[in-house]
């Protein structure tokens, strides 16, 4: 199999090229606007989400992971605007994000909101201007469109967002439940819009649930441990910030040791998930495997 | 006919019940967001978009309203969260709203943040949830969703509030169209859905789209008058805030006299529109002239 790094970068510039497609600069009363979402969108993020996707339903459609670019562009534009507004001086106060002033600081908070808010309503915009090109029968693609926005919402990622700002989380039990709102559930719908776009089966789909659940959740401990371990420098954005804002984490509830290893055997967990589909289940592996090691 | 009075008196019950009906309260760690959600979706607005909707509907399809509430509910949630971030201290900073504290001012501004997002990514999720039960093609429920979707968005609403924040406005075009923006788009998408969902052929979705923006422009120019004219009391919100703001209004720049007349004139226009629609178009012409003479 070709290097991971090379194939990663390749995957990259594709989601890039695609966000660049998407959201052109527009040289009106907005432009402003526009500018300031191209910002935070073209900060150098890893593309986890849009690369899942699009490998996930690349494992069941070889003809071309290009078909649903504009759904990889639209969670990856979510993701961009959840962190817009979790980073304004209101939720986390946050100045420094991909290694990059965050954008309320280099925009301000107001445009940093409407930023937010355009991003989350072009998502939309970029899959129903799109959809006659994806090739998808208008009821998958209104599934997909359903998994994205459930995944979004107050049952899925802002629902996380505000367990994190206002619950009280201090079980293993509790702390899980909020990653797999906040975080877990984008990359698990990441992986299912794949599948179900590729028209996987209901046991191939089984599986792909089963990997994406347990990679949210080794995703989150290993984002704990890079806060607990590693320096603003190299993570982008402030580092220890946990401990500064006393949030509970796998590494305080669990000690760095006990952390690590449920991050591996969580990632195991992931890998095995991918046994029923043989081989074509390569490059997931080779995904949850990456992302065990990353820096950042 | 009936009274205008009742009957709007029905449609907003209607309306009230289906936002209830579709955002219920959850006993779960998010249930404070949808106590945040409901507040200002319940602050007692008066559903002029999804009352034009319906009515609009209704006008090409006799058989129920009813069919595309979810729609209807859909952009009032998007109005309202609309509201509730044109609110907040870094946008225009207003502590009343209906007559009553404004979002951020009873459950601080993390959450009415978070409760905007919710509302935004909701009214998507009501649509898609819904679906199987309108009755509407999946072509034309993508169509309606697609006008709705881009008329909130950046060349729509959003873009709009981008230049009533940040555009320099001093000339009549340049306040027409920043209202085009910024409130017209949504009411001209609520006719405009209408008719779809209604299947109006062409010619009446010319007429209907030609009432929209004339009533839409009528609507701006009534509320500069009464921002001008009226009390906070009788407003609900904050009384002669243009003036404090220094904003450029249709009063400002015509005083009030011609400000009124324009008023008449663009609500005749919207009237005349509906002339090809024959009978059919009276509620829609009661609701410009209820529009008209209204005093909040």
């Amino acid at each position: 199999m070709e290097n991971i790094n090379d194939w990663l970068l390749e995957q990259v510039e594709l989601v890039n090229a695609c966000v660049a497609r998407y959201l052109p600069l527009k040289d009106n009363t907005q432009n402003q606007l526009y500018k300031s979402m191209r910002y935070s969108l073209e900060a150098g993020g890893k593309r986890i989400r849009p690369i899942l996707m699009l490998t996930t339903f690349n494992l069941f459609n070889q003809k071309s992971d290009r078909q649903i670019l504009p759904f990889a562009c639209a969670v990856e534009m979510i993701h961009t605007y959840s962190l817009i507004h979790d980073d304004l001086p209101a939720m986390d106060n946050d100045e420094l994000r991909r290694g990059k002033p965050t954008n309320h600081i280099v925009f301000g908070e107001a445009m940093a909101i409407l930023a937010g808010d355009a991003l989350l309503n072009k998502s939309v915009e970029v899959i129903l201007e799109n959809r006659h090109r994806m090739g998808l029968s208008e009821d998958t693609l209104l599934s997909c469109l359903s998994a994205l926005m459930t995944a979004s919402g107050t049952e899925g990622m802002i629902g996380g967002q505000v367990m994190d700002m206002f619950g009280r989380i201090v079980t293993q039990t509790q702390l899980a439940h909020m990653h797999q709102l906040k975080t877990g559930a984008l990359i698990e719908a990441s992986c299912h819009i794949g599948a179900l776009a590729g028209e996987a089966n209901q046991d191939e789909l089984d599986s792909i649930i089963s990997y994406a659940r347990n990679l949210g959740l080794a995703f989150q401990i290993k984002d704990d441990i890079l806060d607990h371990t590693e320096t603003t420098a190299m993570l982008g954005k402030t580092a220890g910030s946990d401990i500064i804002n006393e949030k509970t984490t796998y590494v305080s509830l669990l000690g760095l040791d006990e952390a690590k290893k449920l991050l591996n055997s969580t990632t195991d967990q992931a890998i095995k998930s991918l046994a029923p589909l043989g081989n074509k289940g390569e490059r997931l592996k080779s995904l949850a495997k990456y992302l065990l090691t990353r820096k950042k």
